[in-house]
């Protein structure tokens, strides 16, 4: 327990992830120390949390000095996940956002403990090239790809297999007239994991696991055949692990998004921290396993052929899926109409291969705006 | 792929683990020599063996000459264990034989892959302190065993709680009145594992895994009171380990020794081996858990107070145990009395601590008498 505290940047302080890792933080106070937060839009939660973990710099929508953050040092995200102070970045940015922090990171060889979905995804090709060459390590936060890297933890050799469990959202078993019909608000309540917003609804269409497949792929070098979904309802299996000599292994735990942000913080430790639930085995007596249903819920198709297609594909798919999942939870479009735009949006796409930073957003801009104009009821635009 | 073979001494090769243990060595003939084959009465199959893989030694009921062996040289399973020619000693001799050549190969500093479960269980004390003493390796082989082992590679720190899981056996769910009635044939068509006959019916008593709670005791230094067993009918998680921050892993395969026995053998690396099977996530929809029945089935409990009792009540255990179920298999008494013989000698018993190995003998032969007396009918003897 002695030596240096680990000197952490949180940015996305004030989302769900952000929020939670500050929670792992207060319960190890002897193990962390806050040296920056950055947060994008809620200025009062953020001004509570630089009163009480007291770091060295902060950062609101990217860098801006604000008055009620006093004389801090305001630095901006990449700034911050590269600063010399920072041993470890948490990167629990929404969106596209995570990626040029993420990037800076990986360049500076940083620990990285990624949240952040759309980084990898989008650019994992680039990513993952630049943390081989700086060293960075990435450690995923997320509970699934959590999940396979504690199963992977002294094996010598690579797996063979990766199964991502999934819990199949707010609308498993629901039948296509059914999720005609399905708002927004049923679309929020997640039968087992307390998100955000946007991830609850991505998991509820199955682009959540989409996504996660792709990140698998960069993260643990895998191919995509070898990569498999289960729907596993109970959320306790986090994901399986399959071996050349035909032996597997999972990760079991509660769904609690605080005990792969601490593995990833503690690594290669293991800590005690009370606030942790433990697994009941007096209560569990089922572990459920099913096939996903690929033709009620398309999205997952959509990303895995994104995904294998590379190049700017999985930047559309992304940038789209962010869209329409907004205009969903504005009441804009239905809840099928999600795949649906995502879609036509990828079958319009000319993708480039091995893209650029520049060419990647390029790709996500020319999505969203081609989701608005789609859903807009242009259907037809240059 | 490449180095020397590991040189292979198979203890009990005509044994359930003994040719299993051949079957693994024959679908990966680059990786092993057989230079040492010990077997106790199927001369047949030695021969046959012998033929096959042509050892360099060959013991036949302790080192004694057979003329079907021709000019071999014939040693004892202690002069085998402890051969400069052994690299890895595969202990898979029935009850108490194996103690003796275990304990000779941990004194002697081998790699031990251990399928005799009562050298560990009468034992325990003397072979860990001789093994941390000569740097042995002691490698399970019984599933749950490995499954642990497995789960604890790449860990930093011991885990806080092992979860043994159990088939049930034969008799899974069946009343007291019910199992008043059972048979020998009955208790040997076990429903998802194909064993010996004595840890068959081990397993439909609960023996069999009250003996594995006293093995992961030493295996893994795990207090008895953070050794737990839970009922688990479809045989593929094999067990569960439990860690200090609320993570859990476990260990899955489909139910063929083989899986476990090449683990041991090619420890730290797993190989492919097109004769094990895979698991078919296809098809796996439930992995069930339940409580053990400690009432009907009493011999866990009572192996598992035996543990906790220590001296030489595990040898008293064990000893009534092998007894209890020749006399069940051969009808001498019925199911229920295997328990209830087992319970009575261990009552009677006038314990000796930290015993030596002649102690452990001595209690042994005590309890294998006093069950004949008892099953006989001799209810008080002196």
């Amino acid at each position: 327990m002695a030596g240096a505290k680990k000197r952490l940047a949180v940015l996305g302080s004030t989302g769900s992830i952000g929020r939670q890792t500050l929670e792992v933080v207060r319960a190890l106070p002897d193990r962390f120390k806050i040296v920056g937060l950055a947060a994008g839009s809620n200025t009062t939660l953020l001004e509570r949390q630089v009163k009480e973990f007291r770091p060295e710099f902060v950062c609101y929508q990217q860098g801006k000095a604000h008055p009620v953050f006093g004389d801090y040092q305001f630095l901006s995200m990449e700034e911050m996940a590269t600063h010399p102070q920072v041993d470890t970045v948490v990167i629990a940015t929404p969106g596209s956002s995570g990626l040029g922090p993420t990037l800076a990171a990986a360049r500076m060889g940083k620990n990285i403990a990624l949240a952040n979905k759309e980084s990898l995804v989008t650019a994992g090709h680039i990513i993952i090239r630049e943390a081989k060459l700086s060293g960075a390590r990435i450690m995923p936060i997320d509970s699934e790809h959590s999940a396979i890297w504690q199963c992977l933890e002294g094996e010598v050799k690579p797996a063979t297999r990766l199964i991502l469990t999934a819990s199949g959202g707010a609308f498993r078993g629901y039948t296509p007239a059914q999720l005609e019909k399905v708002t927004a608000e049923q679309a929020l309540k997640h039968p087992s994991w307390q998100m955000g917003e946007k991830v609850t609804i991505d998991s509820a269409t199955l682009m959540n696991k989409g996504l996660e497949v792709i990140e698998a792929h960069w993260l643990f070098g895998m191919p995509y055949e070898d990569i498999r979904v289960l729907i596993h309802p109970q959320s306790i299996v986090h994901s399986i692990v399959e071996f050349i000599d035909g032996s597997a292994k999972a990760q079991l735990s509660c769904p609690d998004m605080r005990l792969p942000i601490q593995y990833a913080l503690t690594y290669p430790e293991r800590l005690s921290n009370p606030e942790l639930p433990r697994l009941n085995w007096d209560t569990i007596s089922h572990l459920g396993f099913e096939q996903p249903d690929w033709d009620t819920f398309p999205c997952l198709r959509l990303a895995i052929e994104a995904g294998k297609k590379g190049g700017t594909f999985p930047a559309v798919l992304c940038a789209a899926d962010e869209v329409a999942v907004e205009l969903f939870l504005s009441h804009g479009i239905k809840f099928t109409q999600i795949s649906s735009l995502i879609e036509q949006v990828l079958s319009q796409h000319q993708p480039t291969a091995q893209p650029s930073l520049a060419e990647i957003t390029a790709a996500d801009n020319w999505a969203r705006d081609k989701v608005f104009k789609l859903a807009s009821g242009d259907k037809n635009p240059c």
